[in-house]
C-alpha cells in the first residue's frame, strides 16, 4: 500500500498510508483537532483547509461547495490519497465561519439610509426673531414661523409640549432644536431642547444632518418586539440608522402562563389585565433602560418607538380586551392601533414619544409576523418562500411577491429556552451546541461567553436532541434508553433524563439535565410547528418542496444547525442552502418600519393582503400534529436523509 | 283754566286743569303709579300709554321712538292738555320692555342652524355583520367599515375608547351608536353606545337626525368663558341647537389674586401654577355638574366643549406658564391652542371630549374678545362699532368688516361685583337697579328673584352710582356729601358709606352699603375702560362720535342702564339708540363656535386680523385714565347730556 506524507502547519510530516484518517495522520503529527461530534462527521469543527495534494472526503456535511472548492475538507470524514499540506484554521476562524454564513447576520443599515427622506422624525434647529414690544408674537406662532422655511407647515403639540416652549426657547436664548413627528397630521412637536445642538451649516437642510464633529448626537428610537416569551428591544440611532444595542430579557408576564390562552385567561380575572400590561411593560422598560446606559443616553431621548409582537402580545400591552382572541370565532379587538404617545401606557421613553404599533393580520397571526415577512423579504421576492417563525406561537408564512397564506400554532415557549427544566435564554452561560459521542454519549458543548454553563439555550435543545436521538440515545417516540451503558441517561425525579453537565462543571453547581418532560415538550413544539407548516402547504395546494426558500426566524438562539433541527422534525428535509436563518425577524422588521416610512407602509399592505388560515377550525392540522410528534416524524419518507440504523443503535447520515 | 277730563283704565274720570301731571291726576283717580326715582323721569317706571286724547311730554328719557310712536308718556314727565284716555300698563310689562329690548335679548338658536353641515361632531349609529369563521375582521376594522358608508373614512380613537370597543360592541348585539368628531385628521371615535338610539330612518341621514319620538336624547356640548371674575358655562343641545341651561359662579381663583397680573404672580410660586388650575377647572367642573342636573344629564354625556377667556385664564387653566404674559415685551406662550381631550387636563366632561380653546389676539386681549367680537357681529358689519367688554380687563375693539383694533386695561373686578364690599354676582338677592329719591336720598331698588337683597351687582352699582352722583349725595370726585339730612349716609369702618338697604330689610340681616373705598374702585374701574377706548379711538385717529354702534358686553347684570353708564362716564356719550347691550358676549362667541365650524372659523380670522395697541406702552392712557377719574369726567364738554345743577345739588337731564 502507497505512504504519503501529510504536512500539517509547520509541524514534522507524518507518513501514513492510502487510506488512513486525516485525524488519524493528525494525531500521530501531535496536532490537535477538536471532535466534539465523535468523528462522526457531524459538528463540522474539524475542518481543516487541504493547500496542496489531495484527500477524498467521505462526506461534505456542514461545508458548502464554496468551502470544498475552496479547499475544506472534515478531518474526520477525509482520507490520505496522496501527499499534501494541511493548514489547520484557527478554531475561532472555523466557529465564525460555521455560525455567521447562514446563520445570523450581523444587522446591517439598509443600503442608502437617508434619514431625510425615510424617516417620520425630524430634528431641526433653527433661531428665532425674539419677540419685541414691535412684534408681541406668541411663543408658540414665533416657533412655527421660524420653522415653516424648513419645510414644516403648522404644528401641533400635546400640553406637556407646549408647556416646556417658553422657558426652552428664552433658556437657548432664541435659538432651539425641535423634534417632530411629520407622520401625523398635522405634524407634531415632539420636544424643544434649548442646547444648540453644533450642525453642520455648509450644506442644505445642514439643519438637520446629523453634526459630524466627533459628539454625534444621536435621535434615538427603539424597536421592540414584544414575544410571548421573550422581548427584545433594539436601540436604534435614526440619523444613521444604526442599531447601537440589542437587549432581550424574558417576558414578565411568563409568570402568568407560558402562552397567550393561559395570559388572556388570566388578564379576565379581577385586575389582571392591569398586571399583565404592568409585568410587559416593566420588562420593556427595564430594557430600554439597559439598553440606554449600553450607548450612555436616556430613555427620554428616545422620540420614536415601533412594536411588533403578537396579537395578544399587543393587546395586553395596550389594556385592549383580549378575550375575543381565544373564544370563537377568534377576533381580535384591533388589528391595526392608531400611533400614540408613550404617555398614554406608561412606556419608559420620551413621554411624548410616537408609539407606532406595527399592524397584525388575525387572532394568532400578529406583527411580529407582518414585520417577519417584510425584514425577511418573503413579499419582496418572485420565489415561493416558506417562513417559519420558531416562537412560542409557531407561525407560518407561505408566499411570495404576489401572493401571502399564513397560519399559527400555539408550540409553547421550550424552543426559547422556557418551560423546559434547564432551559434558558440565548445568553452568557447558555450552552448553544452540543455533540453527543456515538461510543460513549459523552457530551461536547459549546456555551455562549465562554464559561461555565448555567442551561441550555433553544439552540442546544434542537442540537442535543437530534444527538441524543441520532446516537440512539432517544427513540424515535422520544423515550430514553435507559439500558445503555453510561451514567448520563439516569432516573431523576421526573422520569428518565440525560445529564450534559455535571454540577462541578456548572455555573450553579447544579447538573443541567435535560428531562422526559422536556423532551415530550420539545417534541409537542416541534410537532406543532411542522404541522403548521405541511397543512399550509396542503392548503394553498403546494407540496413544502415548492418553496425555494425556507426562512426560518426565532428566538432560539444566535445560531442554529440546520441538519439537527431536520433531523429532529422540527424544519423540512431540504437542501441545506435553501435554509436561512434570520434570527429574530420580528425586531428586525420593526426596525426596518422605526428608519423608513417606506418599510412601514409595507408591512400594512403585507399585512393587509396576507390570507389567514385558521387552524383551530382544521381536522387536518391535529392529524398532522399527532403524526409529527415523533423523531423526525412518523412517516420516515418524509425524512429521507435522515437514516437511523436501529441495528447499531448509531444513525448513519448520508 | 281749560279742566280736561282724564280716565285711567276703567275707574272714574277726574277733572284736572291744564299742566297737571299724570301722576297727580293719576293719585287723584286713585291710581298707583311707581315712582322709583321720586318723580324725576331717570327710571322710566311710570311709563303709561295715552290711548286717546294727548299730554305734553316735557321729557322721554327711558323712552325710544318707538314707545313715544306707540302712544307711551312717563307719567312723572308728562302734563295734561286735552281730555285723555290712559292705560297704565302692568308692571311687569314695563319691566320688559326695559330689559329686553336694548337690553339682554334671549339667546336664539343661529337661523338655519343644521347640525349635519354646521357640527363637526357626528352621532351615527350602525349595524355591523357579526364576525365568524369566515370572517375574522378585527372589531375596529369592522366598526370603521360599517361607517363608511355614513361618509366616514379611517378613524382614530384613544386608547381608553379602543378598550371600550369589543364590549360595547357585544352588549349591543352589533348595533352601536358612534360619537365622531370630524374636525380631526383622521376623524376620531369619540364613543360608542351599545344601546341602540331610538332614530328616524325615514328621512336621508336619519340616522344622525335628533329622535323626534317624544325621547329626545341631546348631543350634548358645553360653551365656557373663563372670565377672571366669572365663569360661565351654557350647556347646549348640539342637535338642536338650544342652550339648555346657563350657569355661572365667580372663579374660584378670585381669592388667590383679584386681577390677572397677581394671578400670574401667584402661579409662579411653589405650587401655584396647579393649584391656579385645580381652583378654576373646579370651579368650571362644579358648574358643569349643575348644569347637567338642570337638565337630567349627565357630565360624561359632554362631547365637546368650546372655550373662551381672556390669555392670562387660558394660559392657568391649560398650565402653561403665563409669566411672559405680564414681563415686557408681554407675549403669550399660545394663542392659538391646539385641540386636545378633556382627560388631558381633568375637564369633568366625558374624558374623550374635544376641548377647542378658542384663539386669542395678544395677551390682554384673549379669546373671550375674539369670541365677543364674533357674536357682536363688529366684524361683521360695514358700521364702524366699538365694542366694550366691561369685565376685570377692560377690553375694547373698534373697527368694522375692514378693520378692527383692540386694546386692554385692567379695571379690576368691580363691576362684577367684586372687590366690592357688598358686591356679588347678577344672581338672586342681588339689587340690579336702585332710584335715589332727589329729596330724601331714600332709595327704591329691583332686586334679582324678588327676594330680600343680599348685596349689589354691577348694574346695581352702576345705577347706584350714578343716582348718588346725581342727587348731589357724591360730588364729582367720588366724595360723598357727609352734610346732608340722611341717616342713609353715615362714617363706616372704612370712611363715609351710602346704606342701601338697612339689615331688617336684607336677606342675610346685615346693612347693605356702598362704601367710600368701593366708590374709589368703581371709579378707577369706570376710569380705566373709558380710558381705553378713547384712547383706541385717538390711536386710530376717530372720534368715539365715529362709532354707529356701541357694544357693550359684560357680567355686570342682567340688564344695565345706558344714561346711568353715562352718567357715571363708564360709556361715552352718545345718543341711547346707538348702544346694544349684549351681556355675556364671550360665552356667547363660544357656544356660536359650539355650534358652528364656519363661526369658529370665524374667530380664527379675527384673531389673526385685530391689531393689538398695547396701552402699557402708551403715556396717553394713563392721561386719560386721570381725567377719566371723575364724575362723569374732568372734561364736562365730553359728556354733554349730563348736565348737573350744583346749586340745587339736583341734576337736570336734558
Amino acid at each position: 500500500m502507497a505512504t504519503h506524507t501529510i504536512t500539517f502547519d509547520s509541524t514534522p510530516p507524518v507518513h501514513v498510508p492510502t487510506g488512513t484518517l486525516l485525524t488519524e495522520a493528525a494525531r500521530q503529527a501531535g496536532v490537535d483537532i477538536t471532535q466534539p461530534c465523535g468523528g462522526q462527521g457531524r459538528c463540522g469543527r474539524c475542518a481543516v483547509l487541504v493547500q496542496e495534494g489531495g484527500v477524498r472526503r467521505r462526506s461534505t456535511l456542514r461545508l458548502t461547495s464554496e468551502d470544498v472548492a475552496e479547499g475544506y475538507a472534515l478531518a474526520c470524514q477525509s482520507v490520505v490519497e496522496e501527499d499534501a499540506q494541511i493548514t489547520v484554521p484557527p478554531q475561532e476562524k472555523v466557529e465564525r465561519r460555521l455560525t455567521t454564513d447562514r446563520v445570523l447576520a450581523e444587522v446591517t443599515v439598509p443600503t442608502g439610509y437617508d434619514p431625510a427622506r425615510d424617516q417620520t422624525l425630524r430634528r431641526v434647529t433653527v433661531t428665532l426673531t425674539p419677540p419685541s414690544m414691535d412684534d408681541q408674537t406668541d411663543d408658540w406662532s414665533r416657533l412655527q414661523t421660524a420653522l415653516r422655511p424648513h419645510g414644516i407647515p403648522a404644528l401641533t403639540a400635546s400640553l406637556p409640549t407646549l408647556r416646556k416652549i417658553g422657558r426652552t426657547l428664552r433658556t437657548g436664548e432664541w435659538t432651539t432644536t425641535a423634534i417632530i413627528d411629520t407622520a401625523s397630521t398635522p405634524p407634531r412637536l415632539l420636544d424643544l431642547r434649548p442646547t444648540p445642538f453644533v450642525v453642520d451649516t455648509s450644506v442644505p437642510g445642514g439643519a438637520e444632518a446629523p453634526p459630524t464633529n466627533g459628539n454625534p448626537l444621536p435621535l434615538w428610537g427603539a424597536a421592540v418586539d414584544i414575544g410571548t416569551t421573550t422581548v427584545s428591544v433594539w436601540l436604534v440611532d435614526l440619523l444613521t440608522g444604526q442599531v447601537r444595542a440589542q437587549v432581550a430579557e424574558y417576558n414578565g408576564q411568563i409568570a402568568r402562563g407560558e402562552d397567550v390562552i393561559s395570559r388572556i385567561i388570566y388578564a379576565g380575572k379581577n385586575g389582571g389585565h392591569e398586571e399583565m400590561q404592568n409585568l410587559v411593560l416593566n420588562t420593556i422598560n427595564g430594557l430600554v433602560d439597559t439598553a440606554c446606559k449600553r450607548v450612555q443616553t436616556t430613555p427620554d431621548q428616545i422620540y420614536k418607538v415601533t412594536i411588533a409582537g403578537n396579537s395578544t402580545m399587543m393587546h395586553l400591552l395596550l389594556g385592549l380586551p383580549a378575550e375575543s382572541i381565544r373564544l370563537s370565532p377568534f377576533v381580535t379587538g384591533v388589528n391595526e392601533p392608531p400611533p400614540f404617545r408613550a404617555a398614554d401606557i406608561g412606556l419608559g421613553v420620551n413621554p411624548e414619544a410616537v408609539v407606532d404599533c406595527l399592524p397584525g393580520v388575525a387572532s394568532y397571526v400578529g406583527a411580529d409576523i407582518s414585520a417577519g415577512v417584510l425584514s425577511s423579504g418573503v413579499d419582496d421576492s418572485e420565489q415561493v418562500s416558506l417562513f417559519i417563525d420558531v416562537g412560542t406561537n409557531g407561525e407560518t408564512v407561505m408566499g411570495s411577491r404576489d401572493w401571502l397564506v399564513t397560519c399559527a400554532c400555539s408550540a409553547g415557549p421550550a424552543f426559547e429556552g422556557a418551560g423546559v427544566v434547564d432551559g434558558m435564554r440565548a445568553t452568557k452561560g447558555a450552552i448553544e451546541e452540543v455533540w453527543v459521542n456515538g461510543d460513549t454519549f459523552e457530551p461536547t458543548f459549546r456555551v455562549i461567553g465562554e464559561v461555565k454553563p448555567r442551561g441550555i439555550c433553544g439552540s442546544g435543545l434542537i442540537s442535543l436532541m437530534a444527538e441524543l436521538f441520532l446516537t440512539g440515545a432517544l427513540d424515535k417516540g422520544g423515550n430514553f434508553n435507559t439500558h445503555l451503558s453510561t451514567p448520563r441517561i439516569r432516573n431523576g425525579d421526573h422520569g428518565p433524563e440525560y445529564v450534559i453537565a455535571w454540577a462541578d462543571e456548572t455555573g450553579h453547581g447544579r447538573d443541567i439535565v435535560l428531562s422526559h418532560v422536556d423532551v415530550d415538550n420539545l417534541l409537542r413544539a416541534k410537532a406543532a410547528i411542522y404541522a403548521g407548516f405541511s397543512v399550509l402547504a396542503d392548503g394553498v395546494g403546494m407540496p413544502l418542496e415548492a418553496a425555494e426558500r425556507v426562512l426560518v426566524g426565532g428566538s432560539f438562539g444566535k445560531y442554529i444547525n440546520v441538519e439537527k433541527a431536520v433531523e429532529i422534525g422540527l424544519l423540512p428535509d431540504m437542501p441545506w442552502e435553501q435554509f436561512h436563518f434570520l434570527g429574530n425577524t420580528s425586531v428586525k422588521g420593526a426596525y426596518l418600519a422605526l428608519l423608513d416610512k417606506t418599510a412601514r407602509a409595507r408591512i400594512a399592505e403585507i399585512a393587509r393582503k396576507m390570507t389567514y388560515i385558521e387552524l383551530s377550525a382544521d381536522n387536518s392540522f391535529y392529524e398532522a400534529f399527532t403524526s409529527a410528534l415523533f423523531l423526525p416524524h412518523t412517516d420516515l419518507s418524509k425524512f429521507p436523509s435522515v437514516k437511523v440504523d436501529r441495528v447499531n443503535t448509531v444513525p448513519v447520515i448520508k
